[in-house]
């Protein structure tokens, strides 16, 4: 067989998809975001990122930059370990009790990043149940769809966030079955929020645990940015939040936060979490040091609510079809993979505004996007030349102006 | 079903099996490695770490720890989003580049951890081949065989570094199926080296891939720190080398090397790639100034294998159980669960060293040991106090003196 020509096929293949993804080669400025430069061919070029997950803007907040470069300096760039080997230092040590304070939970454990989290963490608890069934919903992250596979365990989808189709599902199973249902809060690409609690009484009737994934709200969401569990008073009813440190903690790595007992069997025997090294004393500095701030402070998370309500009431006064949603996520639909390339491309190199194009496999064909996510950091001049720069880029393409329904479960 | 109940009984059968692990919580000092500070319930004490897989010490390197605090200050703590979405930052840019030059290959692709590299890297390339026969050394990694099992693919386990076998069962396959061999350069527990040469010849006569992992080898070996391959003039043969940034370049990450075909391929369909935040600027830059330093320089690997070889000679000096090996680790091997532990905790409390016990499942059953890693920094007096150290808690516990061969491949 000749393999370099087989990877050369299956790489024609994604291009004539037109799935052939080009990564825009960036470099962030500490206390300029999200102003930075984008590194082309023909030298660098300023752009404004409206996609960046660094949902708050923490990666560049002083308290949170100072522990990472200070703790560099104290005690080096790495662990040096596995967690087991020599790599538990303080200050992960620190940081576990720091979530678990957070979550008000008895224990958390922290991964090298959230997929491994879900991915390994959701296989073990899986795997150590016996005969567990595990109940999935149909739009969960791809971390979690692993740790579902991983884990061997038989697996039943629920429609997404439909409430009626997972009581059949767990009623079918009988009480007395290990169950594990697995949801996230916010769904990234669409921006809805699951019904935790009707998830939790309905895990309570039959006898089900219950594992939700707070990625894209932990810090921006709860009155100490626990997450919608937090804000919805649902938090001490879940058995398992899974979390993420690189999203609006604006750091990297990931954790759950658990009871003791669950913390520890994962600790004991999740391979992902074992075999790895840890994540660096620094950078788990920088993150205390941001899930810290957030506890506290509620300026961030009030400034990015009022600048994502004018950012979607800007591109819906302008006609634009932006999908409602209850979160901070702005899906703007375009429905289209070569169209959404031809957006983000003339959004980026016209206008100087980087906006990455979302498609298959990280959503549905046919509902290729624009993924708008403004920060506190998007002012207001921003936001009003965003407005007129996608006006400009949807006339030329000749995209339909026209009002989008809020995102249905079958989408 | 009452899962708190559940989980603790798990953890209950751990402790009764000795299987249950305490970390223990080291604070490392900048410019003082070895000498670190453990943080026990009574306060902190001071340790010296003989277990690190910071084999250099090049997590304390000044280049290394200044690119980390100086790239934290200019560009923030976070990449901010996934490759894809906003998360492709210079730094990491130029880190693949400097990698794909170490390795001699076209291009190299970083990913959040050596584990994960496997675990996708593996399970990707795989996948992508179809009716693909994946060859695996019976003592892989942990992440190599979940990068096997994940990948669906058909496996045959070939005795360790057992070339018969290995042709046998190449053989066995035909010439046309598609074939990948994965295995180790370094393999850490038992410290030996895989014949990678003819592992190239097997391949190149029956029309398989070869896929190295060289975590171990990376920065210890070879001119220019690119592992056992390049030591031994087989670099160019292999199609696909694996390695972390955590180890001896002192960081957190891995990577794979290969042609911009298998590269490309791989961060195109990747899951653990593509869904999963890009590590932080301030570490990437960290590692390209550690691989940079340790491309140009033989200081560290000198005085390495110096300080390995002085080690190994004072503790079979003493008559302690070390086990013969090529390369820098040095087992003492003490077969027993119980006793693994009790000198380990002996040389902590007592000595103030720290060397973390090994055991199932990390080393088959029967074959626990104490894992002794020297580095530049354990100079000839630590040496000295460890050998002494050592004797003293043989001679406590009743362990006994005497030589050990070295490993077989049945271990």
């Amino acid at each position: 067989m000749d393999y370099q020509r087989f990877f050369a096929d299956a790489l024609a293949t994604l291009k004539a998809e037109r799935r052939y993804r080009v990564f825009a080669d960036i470099e962030r400025q500490a206390g300029r975001f999200p102003h930075a430069v984008r590194h082309t061919p023909a030298g660098p070029v300023p752009v404004v990122i409206w996609c960046s997950n660094d949902y708050l803007g923490m990666g560049q907040h002083p308290d949170v930059v100072e522990a990472m470069a200070q703790t560099a300096r104290r005690m080096g760039a790495g662990a040096g370990g596995t967690r087991n080997i020599s790599g538990t230092h303080h200050p992960i040590v620190g940081l576990e009790a720091e979530l678990a304070d957070l979550h008000r939970k008895q224990a958390a454990l922290v991964f090298t990043s959230g997929y491994v989290s879900n991915a390994t963490g959701i296989a073990t608890i899986a795997r150590l149940l016996p005969d567990c069934l595990i109940l999935s919903d149909s739009l969960n992250h791809a971390s979690m769809i692993e740790g579902v596979r991983y884990s061997g365990a038989a697996r039943a989808v629920f429609r997404h966030n439909d409430m009626a189709h997972l009581e059949d599902l767990l009623r079918n199973a009988g009480r007395e079955r290990p169950k594990l249902i697995v949801f996230e809060s916010v769904y990234s690409m669409d921006g809805d929020i699951a019904p935790i609690g009707r998830v939790c009484d309905l895990a309570e009737r039959y006898g089900a645990m219950t594992y939700i994934d707070e990625v894209h709200a932990v810090g921006l969401y709860g009155p100490r940015g626990a997450g919608v569990a937090e804000r919805d008073g649902e938090m001490g009813r879940i058995d398992v939040i899974e979390g993420t440190l690189g999203k609006a903690f604006g750091c990297v790595g990931g954790y759950i936060a658990s009871t003791e007992a669950v913390v520890d069997a994962v600790r004991s025997h999740a391979p992902g979490f074992i075999f790895t090294t840890t994540l660096p004393p620094a950078v788990a500095a920088a993150a205390t040091a941001s899930v810290r701030h957030l506890k506290a402070s509620q300026a961030e998370r009030e400034a990015q609510r009022r600048q994502v309500a004018r950012t979607k009431a800007a591109l819906a006064a302008a006609g634009l079809p932006v999908l409602e949603t209850p979160t901070h996520i702005v899906p703007l639909m375009v429905r289209d993979p070569e169209l959404v390339k031809a957006a983000s491309d003339r959004l980026l190199e016209r206008h100087g505004l980087y906006i990455q194009p979302i498609n298959f496999p990280t959503v549905p064909r046919g509902t290729e996007r624009l993924r708008i996510t403004p920060t506190p950091f998007h002012d207001d001049a921003l936001i009003a030349g965003l407005a007129d720069a996608l006006v400009e880029t949807w006339t030329h393409l000749g995209l339909p102006f026209e009002p989008q329904a809020a995102v249905t479960a079958a989408e």
